[in-house]
């Protein structure tokens, strides 16, 4: 099946929103195996709203349209696509209810917008919004069917994933299973030649590699008739990736790093510190987004400075001196100054040079060392990054949890 | 002059990069005056390419095209438009030198794919990329114009930026002058019903207000035949906002809240410290964002236990007790202790329930306190911010660096 997605929104025209809603529903429908062609944007008129509509019919089999549904724009797009699927327009009792229900919840008044909201084309599947007002629907003519969901990506994403993938899974009379592996500490380009034999025999399942920020992940999707196959496929994939490059697996389930490590610190019950220097707080802030993390994540000193360094951790001014902030000595300084302090079950510190000023020949920028210290054991490494301050520090925080893994 | 702007990579159709191109352009293009009326995604596909072109060159006067320029995607976007403007392609002597150049510098092999970059259409204005090696152009024929620009952002902005836009005003003949004020401590909306008359009357210059975490902006845009004046209608209208919301303005050239206070540490040669609790770090982390900022910031005391808030910041047990962590008497014996310790001239501390859980009828989530300390100056104050836990954190962070600017 074709499909072209078409957002509908003057503020995307405008520049005053990114559009994250197609790379949504790009990714989530090639993983279905629906091939997306195109992704058009137009503004709330309705002369061009239509003609696009029509021109884009001549090249594919399926629209999913988003925004134009919101109860200040006249209800844009049901009106056109009613128009040109010539149906008249009907009060939904349901979603009518539903609306009504919503406004009473927040004890707001229903304007005559919000009840419009309720009219939906005749012999529509209705897909219910639980995140606002406006339902969205789905129609279906000749061959042609046109999705159409509402702009706000938290309302989008819901109908899609509740209600849309079952509809096309229907359709494709298909079952359809993905799982993202992630990794740390391998490029994307020497994964791809790591699993290049899987990636070119690659039919079902697909695998596609994806990269951010010094992770990289794993999409591999099946499809079948049989949901018991469809995961078969897949796990049967994992199996092989594994043998190629299972040592830098750190999750099968899609999590971040941090949401791993801080699962392990949960199960063994062990605190935490940290003495950041150059990701200045980043590490700790990390930790800190994670809801309950209280128990576990106990303080991070972060000494930019020499003398927080000498204060704070009781670093040697002459280790300072002769070997300088950004050293092994330094680093391993820091980190048994912490345990000293703190008496954390584990306690990690980095220091290094994140530029753009600050590096020499002998340490160039982009040079950190990183040390824990966990019962007997003491790790120091030392890495050299190469990028802008930003990646150096993001860089910085994922292989200090790394290392925190590798000890759980 | 109506404009679409045109993406072209299978890549953003698989859902794998956000298009943050046509959000760039959009914004860009709409300050110069020209309307955006649509933006089309196609894939790295010839004859899909050549369709949307001529289809969209119906409905608009110009086009400005992103990506298909590079060395491994056979120069797509350059062979259809000069098949459609059917011109034939010619070496470009000063870009194959700069191509050369370019590999020169990084001791890398030229491969044949990057000698064809330097083949141009005919009599079209090539556009420098200043950051890779993939040249722009632009064509003219018969009232229509296209504008073809690499697609790594880096390279496009810079392309746009350095030649564009000068192509644009020369050719609407008009000189565009643009600023962004820069507001914290007001909402979107009570900003605009504050300047609501100058916005209806908006013409030349024209005013869009944008919300972004906390913080809004104003962009005046003005155009004019004449530079001078261009300048004069948005330094005027800049007085009149000034006049209208001056107290919420903490900048005119569009800088972050966080440069306007280093810039002013630095001015005044001051140390900061700070001691964070529910922003775990994240407010140390915006300051070392910033580079060669270690003369004024010295550290941050990140204590997220209430262990971490005695030993560290000497907050008394006695006073955890009574008043519990998040309270103005903690956060003021935690910047008293903060001071105490590092001396610096400005200290300030902040604790506060970031949610989701962990919040009473008394001490809602989004409760925060946050005092701050500056020669004899002590500042406490109480925030109820609403949101999820980042949003809270975030709102934090910058009421802290707001409170620091309005001492200095």
């Amino acid at each position: 099946m074709k499909c072209a997605i078409l957002s509908i929104g003057t503020e995307l025209l405008m520049g005053q929103i990114l559009n994250t809603n197609s790379k949504y529903l790009s990714e989530e429908l090639n993983n279905l195996g629906i091939g997306v062609y195109y992704h058009h944007t137009v503004g709330d008129n309705p002369k061009r709203l239509e003609a696009l509509i029509k021109e884009t019919f001549k090249n594919v089999d399926m629209i999913i349209t988003t925004g134009g549904l919101g109860p200040t724009q006249d209800d844009l797009t049901k009106d056109i696509i009613s128009k040109i699927f010539n149906r008249e327009m009907i009060k939904d009792e349901y979603s009518y209810e539903r609306i009504k229900g919503y406004f009473k919840r927040r004890k707001k008044a229903m304007s005559p917008n919000n009840i419009r909201q309720a009219y939906m084309p005749k012999d529509s599947i209705i897909l219910e919004n639980n995140y606002g007002t406006a339902p969205g629907f789905i129609l279906e003519e000749k061959e042609k069917i046109i999705i159409c969901l509402p702009g706000p990506p938290r309302e989008m994403k819901n109908m899609f994933n509740d209600q849309v993938i079952k509809y096309i899974m229907d359709k494709e009379k298909n079952y359809i299973h993905s799982k993202t592996i992630r990794l740390f500490g391998i490029g994307e380009s020497s994964l791809e030649e790591n699993i290049m034999d899987l990636i070119r025999k690659q039919k079902n399942p697909t695998i596609a590699t994806y990269a951010k920020e010094g992770e990289v992940s794993i999409r591999i999707t099946s499809s079948s008739k049989d949901e018991e196959e469809a995961k078969y496929l897949v796990d049967n994939m994992i199996k092989n990736i594994y043998e190629k490059v299972g040592k830098y697996i750190y999750s099968t389930d899609n999590e971040e790093l941090i949401d791993v490590v801080v699962k392990k610190l949960k199960e063994k019950s062990l605190t935490l510190s940290l003495a950041e220097s150059c990701t200045g707080g980043m590490i700790g802030s990390k930790f800190t987004d994670i809801p309950g993390v209280s128990n576990y994540f106990d303080r991070s000193l972060v000494t930019y400075s020499n003398r927080a360094k000498e204060e704070e951790l009781g670093v040697k001014k002459h280790i300072l001196k002769e070997f300088g902030a950004v050293s092994r000595q330094t680093a391993e300084s820091m980190v048994i100054g912490l345990k000293r302090k703190t008496k954390s079950d584990i306690c990690l510190s980095v220091t290094g040079i994140a530029g753009p000023d600050g590096g020499t020949d002998e340490k160039p920028v982009g040079l950190v060392y990183i040390s824990l210290l966990y019962g007997k054991i003491m790790v120091t490494r030392r890495f050299y990054f190469t990028g802008d301050r930003n990646k150096i520090r993001i860089y910085t925080m994922l292989s200090g949890l790394n290392m925190i893994k590798e000890v759980l």
